[in-house]
């Protein structure tokens, strides 16, 4: 296949980490006009978007090398980011001057600063753009996506961020739009503990949970994770949106930006340790709505 | 003034308890063209009722003696309800047969219950109905209403309840109204003491409050809690909508309900210890998204 830059009506990108969200946005850029070239650790998974158009390279370095005026990177955790940024075969060494580096990974809202600083000196330009919305939101071209950084660059890259997100932010200085996902967790991880309560004080008072759920949802005791997990834990449905390793990854980051900026969430803590004895029960693989199991033991019952 | 039955189009009603909820309550059945005979502890509080046609008598038996097929009630705590139906000049001694009771007042889910079974004997039937919406929900009509008892009784006071609130919801037995409202404190507890650390964490690490709330609302972090009393929290706003003390008291009862039924609620008693510091630092009357300035004595920082 082809390695030579190709004309294009929208301008040429690069895609590095096809996964589960990686896969869609990258296919999303590619139907909207943009010239894609992509790589990704395991090369099978390139396979369905070459033969969309898009190219494959044999590296980061050359994606970076490739010449795109804009390279998105989806992975998993900062070390899988350090690597593709900065290893021999990274795109520091072989970036051109004027290069953006739109950052899709959650990862440390501190490292994610640094990055930005290291890549400054070889002229290229680091936005942490974390999202939140899942693999539907990322098929759907739905999700949130809130970035940090150079606010020039952001400008510029805006509108393919809106080919990929719906609600897209500027949250400001570099580490900003990952200080924002941590938000974000802090509020999913205690809204689905009060649900997982709420739900328990009904089942073992004799109270219907769907009844329960249809009366109060439009109050002041609604939430996403009310109107969109309480339904899954009344139906003793487990199957994962988001998976329990997942967020206790992202609580991670949240735990060390607690401490370094000595912010104590104790009500945070207190479902971290529930959603690791999930984990450490073998259970990480489980939607989020299973912290309602770890419910199931304190109290005594079943939903 | 008359303390004679009327005719009226849609017959008649007492209301007992004409506090900031009940006042304006009373006035909507009285605008949607019932007969309304009210009592209050404070008498003083009746004048505006009187004045737009109610009848005011002397006590809870009086009003039950005059006649009504459907009673409200809603006054503060589980013991002036007790005294309301059971004592020397309480509803009880003096209802007719056949006579509605419903109980708008948040109290023990327990005693709601038995005040069921002990009305029952004398012919009268009790609704547990308590309320959310706070006191522009009273006035606007848009009240959420939770109903346990007897169903029969429910389907006849309805279009009474409509009048009120624009979600009635049938929960199931006698104190189920009562469990539902207690479900419903502890998401609004758990929530918002995740809307509080999201914006600690966001404040103690540079992140605009107001680009934070804007970013995630809608998404999966997403709650009333954050919508509403995170806009407050930013602004510093401490008044109230609802009261801390208000809250604390619910959550006895979420507390008292835990404990028979034995449901470990490890996040709600945490809010509640927390809560608990703002009353003891004679901070009950602050609206409940004071509990922030909880956080700020924790992170030893100000909003």
């Amino acid at each position: 296949m082809s390695t030579e830059p190709k004309e294009c009506c929208l301008g040429s990108v690069g895609f590095i980490g096809l996964g589960i969200m990686g896969q869609p946005m990258a296919e999303n850029l590619l139907k909207a006009g943009y010239k894609v070239c992509v790589w990704n650790r395991t090369e099978s998974k390139c396979e369905c978007l070459v033969e969309m158009g898009a190219d494959m390279l044999r590296s980061p370095g050359d994606v970076a090398a490739h010449g795109p005026k804009v390279l998105f990177v989806c992975v998993t955790g900062t070390e899988d980011v350090k690597e593709i940024l900065f290893s021999e075969k990274g795109i520091a060494k072989s970036a051109k001057q004027g290069l953006i580096v739109v950052d899709h990974s959650t990862i440390d809202a501190k490292e994610a600063a640094d990055f930005a600083d290291c890549l400054a000196g070889a002229g290229v330009k680091y936005l942490d753009a974390p999202v939140s919305g899942g693999d539907v939101g990322a098929k759907a071209g739905t999700l949130s996506i809130m970035v940090g950084g150079d606010e020039k660059a952001y400008e510029t890259v805006r509108p393919m961020l809106e080919v990929l997100g719906q609600k897209v932010n500027y949250m400001g200085k570099s580490g900003m739009g990952q200080v924002t996902k941590s938000c974000n967790q802090v509020m999913v991880a205690c809204n689905l503990m009060g649900v997982c309560e709420a739900m328990m004080l009904a089942k073992k008072n004799g109270l219907s949970l769907e009844k329960m759920i249809e009366a109060v949802s439009g109050g002041a005791a609604g939430s996403w994770s009310l109107s969109n997990l309480g339904v899954k834990i009344k139906d003793g449905d487990w199957s994962p949106g988001f998976m329990v390793k997942d967020l206790l990854k992202d609580l991670g980051f949240v735990s060390h930006l607690s401490q370094v900026s000595h912010a104590p969430l104790t009500g945070t803590n207190m479902v971290e340790t529930l959603f690791q004895v999930l984990a450490a029960e073998g259970e990480g693989e489980l939607g989020t709505q299973a912290l309602a199991k770890v419910y199931e033991k304190l109290g005594g019952f079943e939903f």
